[in-house]
């Protein structure tokens, strides 16, 4: 049984087939929130801080953090991402109790975050590219973390599936090199957008399908990309979810705020029989009458405590 | 490649692994309906003519017509039902062109509806039993029509999957021995609560991949039955029909009525590269924007035709 193992101080998740699906929190990252780059120039920190606080409440599992800024102030990612993504754990891991994916292409950044982060963090990511397997390999491995495996190399992004799978096949067998267990293995399959490539979603379920059970790993992806361009997205979203999901998907990288989508991972954890005795379901559905006489017995309080 | 093909007097719809998901629209059958047994009963067919063009208008590719009333004034079916199933299929094919799923207990109902209806119609339905198979196999064999196999049989509903599995192989090789190819068989794979039994989703996925694997055959069923019994219906419903597809389900029959369980269907459509160029998802849920400006176009028409 595949059980992929990241911690915080206190809690613990495992992503695994028989587990609820992982839903890693996709906010914190300035990258293409230029206001958000901004705050992080000036030193402000109170959107990472919402961002942490509210995802976790919304029913994030993990928060990935991304410390992708380019400042106004300093061009080179190499010498600002890597302070700024140790203040970027601190504050997270102070706001919030989950555990955290650490999220950069800049090395350094990655082992900085690794060096700051409580517990047993994802590390987000490796490639097939050679020097990127010789650079984050032997980190995975001094600091006993699993990682995040993107199916493209050298050659780029294929969009033949069966490529994208042996890079997969690839950087799974080269862990193994370094003693790293396949089950320390969580790849992204890389979802193209289905306006773009009609065979999107189709490839996608059937490479998910192959890893789980030609390779046994768990897999992850940024499910939003699929909708690219379309009307609608969020219902397309909310209906790739489940599908990946009922083809092996055990986490995805996404925006837990938005209803639609988590309603839709809800309900796969109830159908896949990994919400026990459907508790998070009834307790988050539960029938309006219901809600609202909880919601007047709240506000009935709220008036009391007013006067 | 399974193909089963279904015809109305004009129209073909090809129920297949590479086709849109068949949706069979249910809203046509007296049974838990008391006021439409009782129009029924007094000759009044206003609902029925309603019901026929709302589901289709909302995208059912098919109806089920099912005249299982118990009358106040007759309670035998044998005697009831074949006229009445005549009564509503000649309506519908005069109200609607879509392909028809004549729906029965009662064999005389069934032969009464095969000689009444236009094309080439899909009866619902044969089971396991020993007495069914005698009845209803001839009849599909003798008009040469598609039948809905559902899997259970003289032992009743196993809740054993394996026995489900093994009901809907014994169904292919009796057709088989009539002539009757497995292309016609369209197995309903028998949807249990998720409330009542927490497997109920998990068996359906395995079921229909085993169909489509290994029996090669299309498969339908009640899909609204998983969320019998728990809040939010539609969400747990919206969410198992794409995971179902995922897995190999190619028709339901359903209320074609809900938005939401029909936007998970496109999508599905949409993602499994059944729906070309997205035509259908995009016509459907193109932004607002163009929706106001047409909805205010339509409205200064009405106005101007008011005049």
């Amino acid at each position: 049984m595949t059980r992929t193992i990241v911690e915080s101080k206190k809690r613990t998740v495992v992503i695994g087939f028989d587990e609820p699906f992982c839903v890693i929190g996709e906010r914190i990252n300035p990258t293409g929130r230029k206001l958000l780059a901004a705050q992080l120039e000036a030193d402000d920190f109170s959107t990472v801080e919402k961002d942490a606080a509210e995802q976790v409440a919304c029913g994030a599992s993990m928060l990935d953090v991304n410390a992708g800024v380019v400042y106004n102030s300093n061009p080179d990612p190499n010498q600002t991402e890597p302070p700024l993504m140790t203040k970027l754990i601190n504050l997270v891991q102070n706001t919030v109790d989950v555990p955290l994916c650490i999220d950069s292409s800049v090395p350094a950044a990655l082992e900085a975050g690794l060096e700051t982060c409580d517990g047993r963090p994802l590390l987000n990511s490796v490639t097939g590219e050679e020097e990127r397997l010789e650079a984050i390999l032997p980190l995975v491995k001094k600091f006993n973390v699993p990682v995040v495996a993107i199916s493209n190399d050298d050659t780029g992004i294929s969009e033949d599936p069966d490529v994208r799978f042996e890079v997969a096949r690839k950087i799974v067998e080269r862990a193994a090199d370094y003693g790293i267990p396949a089950n320390d293995i969580v790849v992204d399959p890389l979802v193209m957008p289905v306006g773009a490539m009609a065979s999107a979603g189709r490839q996608v379920f059937a490479l998910v399908r192959r890893l789980r059970e030609e390779l046994d790993v768990n897999s992850t992806c940024g499910a939003s990309n699929i909708s690219f361009g379309l009307p609608n997205r969020h219902g397309i979203n909310a209906t790739f979810l489940p599908m990946a999901i009922c083809a092996g998907l055990t986490s995805a990288i996404m925006n837990p705020v938005r209803p639609q989508e988590m309603q839709a991972i809800r309900a796969a954890n109830l159908l896949n029989n990994n919400d026990q005795n459907g508790a998070v379901w009834i307790r988050t559905y539960k029938p309006v009458s219901d809600q609202t006489n909880q919601h007047s017995e709240r506000r009935a309080r709220r008036r009391r405590n007013r006067q």
